[in-house]
């Protein structure tokens, strides 16, 4: 794959669930001059930061700073948790919950892993009865809020019930829900959230975010006693000292234009609420499955009011799947994601996390439609763009985000 | 501390180790609207600088790419080669270094540590001597290039020899050193190099670098059928498996804006040639020591003409040392840093690593006399700047790299 087959001259569009959209003014600041660190004008954005994020993740933890993926977050979660035939327990239902597994695997621990189908939520019920017939109670079992690969959205207030029923800390992967889809930290008790800046909170990646309670803290330091705790760089314990310090230090150089991008991001957020950005992405969310269905597509998936971060649409057995996002990216411009592993070919994602508004759906469902309509699928033409239009027009079409 | 007590009025400039400044250029590629990670328009991008990194390295090896601080990369040469037990050798001689010894004794290592004053170079018949000593022998010994918070240069073509002689793999911290000092990889066998983004590299901090051998690699595979790896962001195999594709494919999210300027500046470096490059920290460090000097004060840390990367000042008992930096930063707006540990208020480093020119040592050279005589010591008004004035003079006064 060479940029050779697309038209360079080409207006973009960027419809993917990560890398999403910037706000040109968070795109800006990070073309300012650099800034040292440890001088008061970044310490003073690196502060700022620190106490905004918590707000998002609703939580009263410090959340711990990480320059790195989403998925070194996700490890910091298994690194200062599980050790060498810890149990844990993984429920999955997509790509980026079998990391999940993965990752606990690679830390040798004995992992209990419930896969559930691609494209159906994990139901508490059946997380209880996998826990229940488990020999060891887990330490921590991991789930995923929202499932990038297939846009489910699980009920993570109902697993935690569930996790800590019995007797383990939940970790959460927000990486892409957290700021799009509503997660209370603090009000369900929900013990670890891990997230990333590259999805809803509209920055670059390169940024992981760890929400961590007092009661994972302790259980991570209990492990140390027991063997070498196999971490450093992830370590919960030195960044959280680091940032409790005052001024805050961080425990290494933090990914200084990264953070500057962050600020600018976070008080977007909260210029326009976090309640009007979950419901502007609600809004969006209900205008794409419309548009989808009235493209005569099956969503991919349960219907589900709440999934607000990817709307998933199963393409036509009939045509050739593949060639639907390649079609709107290398012929229109519009770049979205197709399936990944088995899923290849199979769907088309449409993202509305961060920065996107009204018309970037219109824009995702007028350039899928013409797609799909070169490939042989039969679609009425603009049906989908009026379908999500009449979305818009009921709700009071909603702004973007000022950026 | 907060910026309050600095006028922000003041023009700035960036003088430290890194973050280093930014030429505009690579600033400016980095607030263009973000790109896909598997998108043509920037796999483009990461296939060039995948290209283009090992030539900065002197090797063939394909340099692994971490979204992660330098400690990230430094992490991983631990975490893929030492496992509980495991005998390792650390030889430090600053803060740095000794992070060597915190990563090994957090991976449960049997770590001996060559703990080398603050100030002086690792010679290599000490570390002969002491790896010599060691009940069994290292698999792996750690080092550092350029320590930055001492400013010392160590040789590493002669501390690889001889950890090569006791049959362990060299490791090599060139956070700082890399694209400012000479480090001829494949040439003198080393094994393992790494690096970072945010000092000799012109980039913002956010990206680390290992650059491995394939007996290295070897090596950590060995020691996965041990145990569990005990890793996955940073292992080497995950990251190589994936770069090594056709086109390269990144394991994980890669920091998209870090590498477009990364691309940048990779482009800088070459346009001006590497060895022009080197020749230009060269006369920057020249006229650096020659004004440090002429301002009466004495260099920390033995006399070293390739010790390029920052120059180091002992202040003189008599003053307020801790106060040198912060004049300078919050009364004229230059930003160098000052020592860490033991060292603080005991020296000031002049950063000349990545995108500095000789006007850069001219300025630093001047707020540092003004603060020193503002806190009472003696220096000749302008002799600093003179001295380095005359270096540049001499040896036809380098320009930037073109920003």
């Amino acid at each position: 794959m060479t940029a050779a087959d697309a038209n360079p001259f080409l207006k973009q569009y960027l419809m993917t669930a990560g890398p999403t959209p910037l706000p040109p003014r968070v795109s800006q600041v990070m073309a300012e001059p650099i800034r040292y660190h440890r001088a008061p004008a970044f310490v003073e954005v690196y502060e700022r930061v620190l106490e905004r994020l918590p707000q998002v993740f609703r939580t009263a933890n410090d959340v711990l700073c990480f320059a790195a993926s989403g998925t070194g977050a996700m490890e910091s979660a298994v690194a200062n948790l599980i050790g060498p035939g810890d149990p844990a327990v993984v429920a999955s239902c997509g790509k980026f919950g079998e990391r999940w597994a993965e990752l606990c695997d690679a830390y040798g621990a004995e992992t209990g892993h419930l896969a559930v189908e691609w494209g159906e939520r994990v139901e508490p019920d059946r997380l209880d009865e996998f826990i229940a017939g488990r020999e060891r109670k887990p330490r921590a079992v991991y789930v995923t809020q929202s499932e990038t690969s297939t846009g489910i959205l699980n009920d993570i207030r109902a697993l935690n019930e569930v996790a800590t029923g019995h007797g383990a800390v939940l970790c959460v992967d927000a990486v892409s829900g957290l700021g799009a889809a509503d997660l209370r930290q603090d009000e369900w008790g929900v013990d670890v959230v891990v997230s990333g800046s590259q999805k809803s909170l509209m920055c670059p990646p390169g940024l992981g975010f760890a929400s961590v309670s007092g009661r994972a803290l302790a259980l991570a330091a209990d492990n140390d006693n027991a063997r070498p705790p196999g971490r450093y760089y992830l370590d919960w314990a030195r960044t959280a000292k680091g940032q409790a310090e005052d001024p805050p230090n961080s425990a290494f150089t933090p990914a200084v234009t990264l953070f500057m991008g962050l600020d600018v991001a976070l008080e977007l957020i909260f210029d326009e609420g976090l309640d009007r950005v979950f419901a502007r992405h609600a809004v969006l969310a209900r205008a794409a499955r419309a548009g989808i269905e009235a493209l005569g597509l099956e969503r991919f998936g349960p219907d589900d009011e709440n999934a607000n971060v990817v709307t998933v649409a199963a393409l036509p057995e009939a045509i050739d799947g593949a060639m639907v996002p390649k079609l709107m990216r290398d012929r229109f411009g519009v770049t979205v994601a197709g399936g990944q592993g088995h899923l290849k070919g199979r769907i088309v994602r449409i993202a509305h996390c961060g920065y996107y508004g009204a018309f970037d759906i219109v824009v995702a469902l007028s350039a899928l439609e013409i797609a799909l309509r070169e490939l042989g699928h039969d679609a009425e033409p603009g049906a989908g763009v009026a379908a999500a239009q009449s979305v818009f027009a009921a709700s009071g079409a909603p702004e973007p985000v000022a950026g």
